[in-house]
């Protein structure tokens, strides 16, 4: 069995292997856009919703998909069915090309570079039992964090700020709100309620943040879209949050205070077991 | 004579060469930085300068170069030797390397990746005799950019709206004040005071805006360093730009409109000159 594969521009390559040159928009602009998603038993978990958001990203930015999003679903099945692991994660980008180094975009002649991963998941057990710690930190992204763009710099700065602090991920607080995670989405819980802030410019719509929007629906659970400051982050009895790769995971301190009890919450539990449920129809 | 040589940690390549693959910071997270610096008559102009942001700019994104910024000099140096192009253009970027994809930063044992042009420099004359269009656009960037990384798809998308208005740089706004441009420096003429953005970490501490500084404080021309309102900006009697590609260019119209008389201003075409002077010596 494969343990994991890399693609690029129709061609399958070793992950080591030199398969891009220097002058491609991705390595010298980040000027693409891209989707990880989560493949259960052999099954691509909300496959059309990622497809939908990978083609509203590439709208958002620009890029022309000149046989729109299906060639990409055929690459992603394609490359899952190829790399033989039931249980794995696709990683896929899509840059603008490589052309000659300029802000401008290139011509027309010029197609959008295409490469992927198939990696097989190492479901994160231990911290979804325990609980994360997580810490705050300032937002200081564009304005346009709705695009799920390959400019990850302000993200991938707050995440290691996180983790030297021995944490699990950073909390973006924009003007004293919570926005979301670096690679996430955040929900807090009040008593009964769960509340997630709205989608707004500010905010992914994250792919599992849907799954737990649906699922509060379907068991009755009662959810509010609205904003959340950080002295409500701080005061609520139950964190959690959302992503591809995390599934729903329990916050259980911020800032090196405890959440509640400092343990996993109930409502949390609840989520997390119908969230398992859901993804193994 | 070449006309143009590309560069890889270590090795020259050509352009168009497989020479990165695909799990690379660059490409993955736009996880860089880089400088654009140029080359007069086989001399690198305000090279020291380059150098010394180069360096700040590592340290901000906390890119580890073992061996300090003198192994740069020596791959730039060596690279327009090799190129053979007396007047010539680098392009030097470095990302934190080539690793499996996740937002923590990489072990010590990853390096950070060089990679270079070196091309001929064909100088925008046309635009520099007659002035040039200019957009307003809003300044959606992140709350560095006082780094000059390779998160660079905002510049890009602002710099196309341009283009497609045919025009050519956008004035980038922030909260109705001018930051700067989405690849250069902003300054206006008032009467006889010649006026720019003072330094922040919203904008970039562009290089050919310490030689104009320099400039204007050899030759006694009057210079203010304080914000600059959208306002004042349409109200002003000159305005231009400046970076290393394009030197000191006047901007001629916003958004279709006149600045001044319509033609490249007195005080400016004075810069023009100067900064011809300086970077001749």
């Amino acid at each position: 069995m494969t343990v994991s594969i890399g693609y690029i521009n129709g061609k399958y390559v070793e992950l080591d292997e030199l398969a891009i040159p220097i002058e491609e928009r991705g390595h010298q602009f980040g000027d693409g856009v891209y989707e990880v998603i989560r493949y259960y038993d052999g099954k691509g978990f909300m496959l059309e919703e990622h497809l939908e958001r990978l083609k509203e990203s590439t709208e958002a930015i620009r890029i022309n998909l000149e046989g729109g999003i299906e060639p990409i679903r055929s690459i992603i099945e394609e490359g899952v069915k190829k790399a033989g692991i039931p249980d794995c994660y696709v990683y896929l980008q899509i840059t603008r090309g490589i052309a000659e180094r300029n802000h401008l975009f290139p011509g027309s002649e010029v197609k959008p570079s295409i490469s992927m991963t198939v990696k097989k998941m190492v479901p994160r057990k231990k911290e979804a039992e325990e609980g994360v710690g997580v810490i705050t930190h300032p937002d200081e992204r564009w304005a346009n964090c709705y695009i799920k763009s390959l400019n990850l710099l302000p993200n991938i700065l707050a995440k290691q700020t996180a983790a030297d602090a021995g944490c699990f991920e950073a909390i973006l607080i924009k003007d004293n709100y919570v926005t979301e995670g670096t690679q996430s989405t955040m929900f807090i819980v009040e008593g009964v309620t769960v509340v997630t802030p709205p989608l707004s410019k500010q905010i992914l719509p994250g792919i599992t943040r849907i799954a737990v929007l649906d699922i509060c629906k379907i068991a009755g659970i009662k959810l509010e879209e609205r904003e959340i400051s950080k002295e409500e982050l701080f005061n609520a009895d139950e964190v959690f949050l959302t992503s591809t790769m995390s599934e729903v995971m329990p916050i259980t301190s911020i800032d090196n205070q405890k959440v509640g009890t400092g343990e996993p919450g109930n409502i949390t539990k609840v989520l997390m077991e119908l969230f398992v449920a859901k993804r193994s129809k």
